[in-house]
């Protein structure tokens, strides 16, 4: 493969195959027009330009980060703040929480600011756990509910999967249901790394039924990317006053800001002051925080976000279907799919390949998580998917 | 004191007395040439130029802050993060931890990211304690410690001030030794809100005594101000493999990064492994990051940064000298005075005056902690004691 790579040739082939993406993909002169890769160059986005990877200079779609850079007007907010970053943000960290406590049509006081979202699961866990409480999880989700309450020593129980990788939500009501003690569910919706969701009539009326001692912990860092109607938010249960929801969101995926370590939780007042005691003072960095300001305010780049990442979606789904690889449906900057081959020798062909692709994620064994590069790395990577399939490698 | 401040003589013969300051104060010419304000004009910091302070935008003195700004190779790497800030800082990371321990002439294993020396504080108390372990803390010293340790359900001992407010290290001894289980002992060195140092004498010998469960958190935020010899960093006890310590420190003072959100704890590999289970994944943002491995390197910067405070600390020494107000010896950038008014009679005078000060430190009534502003802000802070004195407010 490296060999393919350095062949200049293929790269222009790969180029040229770029460049007829439109008529290839889409169909619609009306959609063309919006999405093709030569209009994003009028986006509201400073992504850097595409060159093809090199193993030193790999295309990066193993984190699930989102590929087009920050809003350039959060850009520059994070640029302005550095002279003033010799001081505490405290008046904008009240700023931000007002601005998310209006945006989710809540108080203040329940909104409490995270560095990242890793940070608000460790404090959701610690700040409502007892002693015998249990964690219930689905068993194929993301890892940080798990980690954090072994270290805060609670019992975990893992569900099984249904077909398709899909959550059994009767069997994790039923596995609160049967334990003598306070249960936290963890939640992931869409769902990491399956990218699958969760339908809001499966979710929202076990929340409503209040089960006695259940804390629902919804983690919906990936929501803004999603499509399917049936999946809806918790955030509106919120505003209505439920007292037994944590809901966790980032500004690391549809922002685009993963670098910059701001997420947070919205829960009842109550709820917020006990996971207050489990982080260090609310004290986010002065750059994210008006990074995470301008954000908000720059819808244009948000819808741009979306699209971009609905486009790099079709261009890896239209390859998968070609080579008749299956996949799980998207809702997230992610697509989890099927692989003939064992997931090592796949990472290594696409690291050959210049593209890191996902880790493993037991006990979906031969399956390989592909976050959702820009349209031009999604092009290139169906590229490299035909040919690895001349080769038997996928 | 709102009339007063909006005298434009007043703000004149402020203004003038700021630069005649190397007469007053220095008497050698070259320390003068090395320290006086106009001096510092062309020094490696981008400080925002002096302005009269109002009530909209005081002189801020109130947080131990470093008026300064960062440096401008830490500011010019922070606002070239920000493009790469849509992904998580993950090489840059290992790079910054791996800097660390070169500094501290340790391996890698032994330096953990924490946002700030805040998550430090909690990481260090939380991965350290049992449900039997006691924390002994002097009565006045910084907040953080109790805080977490009450969080943790530890047992807090407070252990009463010498004359001065200094620490009473065989008290704090007698405590860990009278204690039946493990202790943590914190101790702030430069302490805050006193600014005075420990000296090494009366710590080292405890340390390397290797009291029986007993871990010492030594918090070093500000130990690069100091000018006593009699100071020294435990730094190079770890370095030679001790491991009954973990020193916390921070980008936030010498290095004028408080907003920046990056510290960091080094300790025997064994203790940070079990502090690293209670952060979210020393997931530091990019911006701090790259600021802190860019300041690291600026030598200018920080000699500058020590020499500024030290100027500061000497104009607000000679007031507080001509007023007969006493002061404790200061070996940080912030120094505690005593008052003949209540504290907050002061704070309100000061806030009227458009001066931000520090805010009560129970039980040491009637003292208050001023934070070192620039050299031109503490001029204007001198000249409005002397007008304080006037009223008999100070």
């Amino acid at each position: 493969m490296g060999e393919l790579m350095n062949d200049e040739q293929t790269v222009n082939q790969k180029r040229r195959s770029l460049f007829k993406l439109s008529g290839v993909l889409l169909g619609s002169a009306a959609v063309t027009s919006s999405l093709v890769p030569r209009a994003f160059a009028a986006s509201p986005a400073t992504t850097p330009a595409f060159s093809a990877p090199t193993r030193d200079n790999p295309i990066r779609i193993n984190f699930n980060e989102n590929p087009l850079g920050m809003s350039p007007k959060a850009q520059a907010a994070a640029r302005d703040a550095v002279v003033k970053a010799n001081r505490y943000a405290k008046d904008e960290i009240v700023q931000l929480g007002q601005k998310l406590a209006d945006h989710h049509q809540v108080t203040l006081k329940s909104v409490l600011l995270t560095a990242g979202s890793s940070e608000g699961i460790r404090a959701a866990i610690e700040g409502c756990a007892t002693l015998d409480t249990q964690l219930v999880i689905p068993e194929l989700t993301y890892g940080d509910g798990e980690h954090f309450a072994k270290i805060a020593g609670l019992k975990v129980t893992k569900v099984k999967m249904l077909n398709n990788w899909a959550f059994d939500i009767p069997a994790m009501k039923a596995a609160v249901a049967d334990y003598n003690g306070p249960s936290l569910v963890y939640l992931v919706n869409p769902n990491n790394p399956t990218a699958t969701i969760t339908p809001a009539d499966l979710i929202e009326p076990w929340i409503t039924s209040k089960p006695a001692n259940t804390m629902f912990i919804i983690d919906e860092a990936y929501a803004e990317f999603v499509n399917d109607p049936r999946f809806r938010s918790v955030s509106p249960l919120l505003s209505q006053g439920m007292d037994n929801i944590i809901l966790l969101k980032t500004f690391s995926k549809i922002h685009a800001m993963a670098g910059m370590r701001v997420g947070y939780a919205v829960a009842h007042p109550d709820v917020i002051a006990r996971m207050n005691r489990e982080v260090a003072g609310e004290k986010i960095n002065f750059c994210g925080v008006d990074a995470a300001l301008a954000s908000m305010d720059d819808a244009a780049f948000i819808a741009y976000s979306k699209k971009s990442n609905d486009l790099s979606r079709q261009i890896l789904l239209k390859v998968l279907d070609e080579l008749k690889l299956p996949y799980l449906p998207s809702e997230g900057n992610f697509v989890f799919h099927q692989l003939i081959v064992p997931l090592k020798d796949y990472q290594k062909h696409m690291a050959d390949a210049g593209v890191l692709v996902g880790r493993a994620f037991p006990p979906a064994d031969n399956w390989c998580r592909i976050s959702l590069g820009t349209p031009e790395e999604m092009q290139w990577v169906a590229d490299t998917l035909r040919e690895f399939r001349k080769k038997n490698w996928v």
